[in-house]
């Protein structure tokens, strides 16, 4: 089983890509595919002793995707990059899994063309991990789909579902769905629907449907997973990582202000240290993009070694356990128990659509 | 200038309400009303040495409104209540402005039927001052409109813009419209059309329009106004404060673990207790709830002393500085500004529509 791995993409690419690729296979065992420009990949891996290695293979791209290029034109013009190369190699049974630390709006406009979605999904959706006072929470979506319908967030309901217990080794991990109050009655017109057929899946144990959380359940790990529209996810997301840089650069300068607090600050490095530590979760690897036929991980445009290492164990891993063979079950399991022959329109016609969607 | 306050309303009253009134009126001079169960604040006014003060006076209100009692209820069989009560003295001129940190919807509720909304105000939207590393920064909507309307944005554009000029003390506060990336094209479907808008207004003067912000522009303090639709915007406040509370049971935890961080933690109580206090935006007193005719500020349910002391001046302050006034001759230059004569039919509805609202 082999990971493909953009070597190309990302603020630290290649070098940081290869370093981390190489670290997977040392301490993991795992088989690399390296897909980018041979030339300079060869010599990265060279510099990091990593041309030795029997598991790692070199595909050349002919062109490189810019962070800042527009995802509808990669999609069309740069059919020789490393992305696409990479996802064709993943579609073609090659390897099975892929990671980029790339440009994220490419990553996944490709990984729906080429990999295509899963049935019963219609539109593929990133799932983050976040730290929490109980260890950690999947919050879905955090940025793929800014507009959803009901039938999305259902489906990001299943399949976050899927990925949390994998991660969480959980049999049923609970799901929250975002929202301003914990009561049933709380949220917009879409998450009060959302609502309705999360219960219904709760009800009938496909999912284990804990209600409405609100904001400040993030990090208090109040559900194992978080069910949220792409644009609110963003926010949050984003939030929560800018919350824990302005306490830092809080601490940065009031530990700084007298000789006190300078020694003080001395004997606290490693208890400082440890936060850093337990805040940060790269040890669960990059986002992966739920929903298409084929395992793809995103990673941040950051990523170093330590992080590139983590998302290729994370593809590996969930190649392994069938994460997509689990939505799959999952989605079928829905359909069987979403129920067409209530009195209600509205609701008939959703289910309808996802029925039909799925089948 | 009179403060009308609900001295029944949150987790701490009357006893810390009334205290904190006390606190504001020995502190800064100015008039209090109190409405409530006579009985019980008189026995607060006296616990406290509030009772000699001529500048406090009691309006006994028959009812009390609970934390968890539905809005709508409230609004329909509790018109004795202390929130209907001191609403309608402000309403009758009796006080320039209200405070309560009681049920949240209740007071929405109540003021939008009671003060009634400004003209061209749709909706009144609640602005919260966040904590940012350059100082602070007004979020708006926090949560009063969960489903929003281009207009409702553009509203709220212009009415936090003016919130922020007064509590900052800058002509032109910038805007910032919270999105998923800062590029002009980044949003969902409403934001990019929200985005069109305020460029307009941007560009005649109304506002100082920056642009695209995201959550992590929050503690940045990019913009000093962040527009966003009550959903997202409850989300970001209140994953912003659990990510505090998040890095507090870390420090707590691991600042215990041994006797050395024992130590360098005694060592850095003052800064760690200067952090708090930066992080901290009670200063800035309760939320303003926008658009209402009359000032309306709402408080936290755990609001205290100090933290109604704050709300009760910043009430007064917003009425003696005019406010509304503010907000309405933006309102109406807004109106002149936003052409409707350009060949977009979906732009001149929404135009229409807002001139319609405000004439």
């Amino acid at each position: 089983m082999k990971v493909v791995v953009d070597a190309m993409g990302g603020d630290n690419a290649p070098r940081e890509i290869v370093k981390g690729a190489v670290a997977a296979v040392k301490q993991y065992g795992m088989q690399v595919i390296l897909v980018g420009d041979e030339q300079e990949i060869r010599r990265e891996l060279e510099s990091c002793g990593g041309d030795k290695l029997k598991k790692i293979e070199v595909v050349h791209a002919e062109e490189k995707v810019e962070m800042d290029d527009s995802p509808s034109q990669i999609l069309r013009t740069k059919r020789n990059s490393s992305i696409h190369q990479g996802l064709r190699l993943v579609k073609q049974g090659d390897g099975a899994a892929f990671f980029s630390a790339g440009n994220t709006g490419a990553v996944m406009a490709c990984a729906k063309m080429i990999l295509k979605t899963l049935p019963g999904i219609d539109r593929p959706a990133i799932a983050a991990v976040m730290p929490t006072v109980k260890g950690a929470t999947v919050m879905c979506d955090v940025g793929a789909n800014v507009d959803c319908k009901i039938e999305n967030y259902v489906q990001f309901a299943i399949m976050a579902s899927a990925y949390a217990s994998l991660i969480m080794h959980k049999e049923k991990p609970s799901v929250g769905l975002m929202s301003v109050g914990e009561e049933d009655v709380k949220g917009n017109d879409i998450t009060k629907n959302v609502f309705k057929f999360l219960s219904e899946l709760g009800k009938s144990g496909v999912i284990d449907f804990y209600g409405n959380v609100e904001g400040k359940d993030v990090f208090k790990g109040t559900s194992d997973v978080i069910v949220v529209d792409g644009f609110a996810g963003n926010v949050a997301l984003k939030v929560s990582e800018s919350a824990g840089w302005y306490v830092s650069q809080m601490l940065k300068e009031e530990l700084r202000s007298s000789l006190l607090t300078k020694i003080g600050a001395i004997l606290l490095i490693p208890a400082l240290k440890r936060i850093k530590k337990r805040a940060d979760h790269s040890e669960y690897g990059g986002a992966p993009l739920l929903g298409v036929n084929g395992v793809c991980i995103i990673g941040h445009g950051s990523a170093n070694e330590t992080a590139v290492k983590y998302s290729v164990k994370m593809a590996h891993d969930l190649a392994v356990k069938h994460l997509n063979g689990l939505i799959a079950e999952s989605i079928a399991e829905s359909v069987k128990v979403l129920n067409v022959d209530k009195e209600d329109s509205f609701w008939n016609n959703i289910v309808e659509k996802f029925k039909r969607k799925t089948i």
